[in-house]
């Protein structure tokens, strides 16, 4: 008689069809490997259940047969959370058949969609209704909101819309032995007991699994406004941001810092983008919105700005014409990842310090760095406005871009005893997954990994969900 | 020899000295009785800790001698969660000692507070240092931070700057074992594994004692309105809700709804009180303010409310000259509950419901009290923009308060059975402590009740926090 984990796959095969069921090397390839191609591994079977109710049988399948599965959304991490292991015994669920918009509430300002949606499927819904969902990435076309919720996703307007956490009202899951957990609320005020959803949010499928969640909407912004300013220094940065909060309120929606180099990268790379500000060490790229239609936002923008240029706050500021000349600022940003791949490796970093030690920590880090590889290139830009940088370290010029990669781990420590050091996170929004689960046991104090392997024992005793992630 | 549990107080002396432990019946009196006189407790003794390191010695003496401990913050809960049992076996902890502002850091707009500091205290911090600090509520004097986030209390600005949950950036907490778990991050971004904060804040002391937290601070209001407008019914209250909510986006601050009945009770008792839009059904109170000190903002909303008007959505609206005017709309507000005591005895109600679902829920339940209750008086006012309504009832007139509140039991199904009914909370904003634990019992999924004993048996396994609250 076979035993329970070699029949699984044909326990998976009634539940939701053969045709969902898939085994074949060519058919499971997009699932077992990550989209940047860092993270390979083999599977028993991918399965793509349509329904709450077919994932809680294929999990109660797994969970009889003592399987792991490892859930996967738009398989669009950056840490390799949604990549099995190299076992060829874990199972894939992938939710994204999970595609219902269960509904949308305009007078409570509410979505409820399944984990499978993408984000840009949920933003169009909203948009459609005269609303807005603010979480915003750069994935957004095949993320899912599942992969949203279960790696508490960030982004460009976490500065006044919160990361996805603070997006959430409830979410319904799956749990390790199969049952489902109903805590769809659409509530925005619900004190009755411990708020169990705030566990599964960002426990990147390791406690249960997300297959559908009531999202917060918000009025759609009517007038928009971008700009770009220069700043001698970081500090100088961190300034204009106080200014600006305090000049324009829940208005400032995004506020990015972006290095000099930065932005010369990303126009070496795409000449025909502007340089409307040349020769600064700083930026600062703005997005402010309002949701009335005739608020004055332009002459109240200008205004501050041009403040902050006569207090010496910042040097020069420029504010876009069009809605044209505005992509085209965000496009210095938004191109800059990819300048840099062209580049060549680099050593990336997703980190977060308090606000007001970002400018201390950007010049010890840069002399550390300068000290243990002289000539490093650092390419230095963010989300300032949530004390979030990317932080991304390339060879110097002449360095073998292998010989250096080869020091990723002391690039690492360095960077990161020195985000540690200023009370910092060294994964600001990306997550853990299997990429940062070795520095997350070297940084975390051991009295928290003790609470968080208490909470993963309480709902998930025999580790069958996505082990060897997080912890 | 003395058992553990007989030597505790001695042990807790040495602690925290003589002074700082009370057993004398006048001295305890304060802490062993609920402000509202509903609950009655007696206590081994009241122990008032001045630190972190005191307040983990204090819970380890306790843990070594199985003695259970009740924390209380400034006493000013709704529920009865912060006083002791009858048995005289528990102890009191109270953090009113720990009232110290660690730091405030203007730049990331975070404020360090003690537990014991009152809400009013880190209200003025904030306030002195230019910034807004935006948790309010009717007994921000006394209630503690400690309190606030361990209740996650909401208050009347919710609308825009969500609940106590949603403003804390990092907590310092005692687990039941005593050790410290220092988790005071001043991070907006940081996924770097379970957010462990969640479980401790809106858990009521159950799970682990707060000891200090980082709060998020706002850039402060510059620029307020205040505005009445009348309604012909709940639907329309909501329709200018979502109205307002476009036209003036995050400048809508607070958005109460009030009853005629409620308004013209509070008039009854403070005669002095205008009424300045008489003789409506339903009635707005709307606050919208602006951080800029130079916005249009009376004239946006001049235009907002007059396009309401105009379409049909309000009756009649009329906005605040001054701030003693202002000051005169709230207390119409404010004053509904002490106008209620003087008229007598009602059963109260915090519930929620999806913002769509109210005026139905208005209705049908006024319905079913008039069928059950002939005459029985209707208070309802609230929070709408968060869906959160205090509804009352009072006896009909001529029937005795004392026979009508013998039927509360039965005035809560009537009313929770409804509130269940369509998607909501029956406790909204105050918690459950000891008031709502039967109906948390009776209302709540078992599965859900399952899950949060398992996070209890977790993180308390001894069953040494506040037990008989919540769960």
């Amino acid at each position: 008689m076979p035993n329970a984990a070699a029949t699984v796959v044909s326990r998976l095969r009634a539940i939701v069809g053969d045709a969902n069921v898939l085994t074949a090397p060519a058919d499971v390839e997009a699932y077992v490997n990550d989209w940047r191609g860092r993270y390979h591994g083999t599977t028993r079977a991918v399965v793509r259940p349509a329904t709450t109710q077919q994932v809680s049988e294929v999990m109660t399948a797994c969970a009889d047969a003592s399987v792991a599965l490892v859930p996967q959304g738009g398989n669009t991490g950056m840490c390799g959370a949604a990549t099995p292991d190299a076992s060829g015994e874990e199972v894939v669920l992938s939710l994204a058949r999970m595609r219902a918009i269960r509904g949308l509430d305009a007078a409570n300002a509410t979505i409820t969609a399944e984990a499978g949606v993408t984000l840009a499927a949920v933003q169009e819904a909203a948009a459609q209704a005269g609303l807005l969902f603010p979480l915003s990435l750069g994935s957004e076309g095949s993320c899912t909101i599942g992969g949203n919720l279960s790696t508490n996703a960030g982004g460009t307007a976490v500065l006044r819309y919160g990361n996805a956490r603070d997006l959430v009202l409830g979410i319904e899951v799956v749990l390790a032995d199969g049952r489902i957990w109903n805590g769809l609320r659409a509530l925005r005020k619900d004190n009755t007991g411990y708020d169990l959803k705030q566990l599964f949010i960002g426990s990147e499928g390791t406690l249960g699994i997300v297959t559908a969640a009531v999202l917060k909407l918000f009025a759609a912004p009517r007038t928009r406004v971008t700009a770009l300013a220069a700043v001698v220094d970081v500090s100088h940065a961190v300034a204009l941001l106080r200014a600006m909060k305090q000049a324009l309120g829940d208005r400032l929606v995004g506020f990015e810092l972006v290095s000099g180099v930065a932005l010369q990268l990303s126009r070496k790379h795409h000449p025909d983008l502007p340089d409307p500000l040349p020769g600064h060490p700083w930026y600062a790229l703005l997005q402010i919105d309002d949701s009335a239609s005739d608020a004055k936002l332009a002459a109240l923008v200008e205004g501050a700005l041009a403040e902050a240029v006569g207090g010496g706050v910042a040097v020069d500021a420029t504010i876009a014409q069009s809605h044209e000349q505005a992509q085209r600022l965000w496009a210095l940003r938004d191109n800059i990842s990819e300048a840099q791949r062209r580049e060549g490796p680099n050593i990336k970093h997703d980190i977060s310090v308090p606000i007001s030690a970002i400018p201390a920590f950007v010049d010890d880090t840069a002399a550390a760095i300068a000290d243990a590889f002289a000539g490093a290139q650092l390419v230095v830009f963010g989300h300032l406005g949530d004390g979030n940088l990317h932080y991304n370290v390339a060879a110097p010029p002449g360095v073998e871009a292998q010989s250096f990669l080869s020091r990723t781990r002391q690039v690492n420590r360095l960077v990161h005893d020195r985000v540690v050091a200023a009370g910092g996170s060294i994964s600001a929004e990306h997550g853990i997954g299997q990429l940062k689960r070795e520095e997350l046991a070297h940084y975390k104090a051991p009295l928290e990994l003790e609470l968080m392997r208490r909470v993963k024992a309480a709902l998930d005793p025999r580790g069958l969900l996505n082990p060897g992630k997080v912890l």
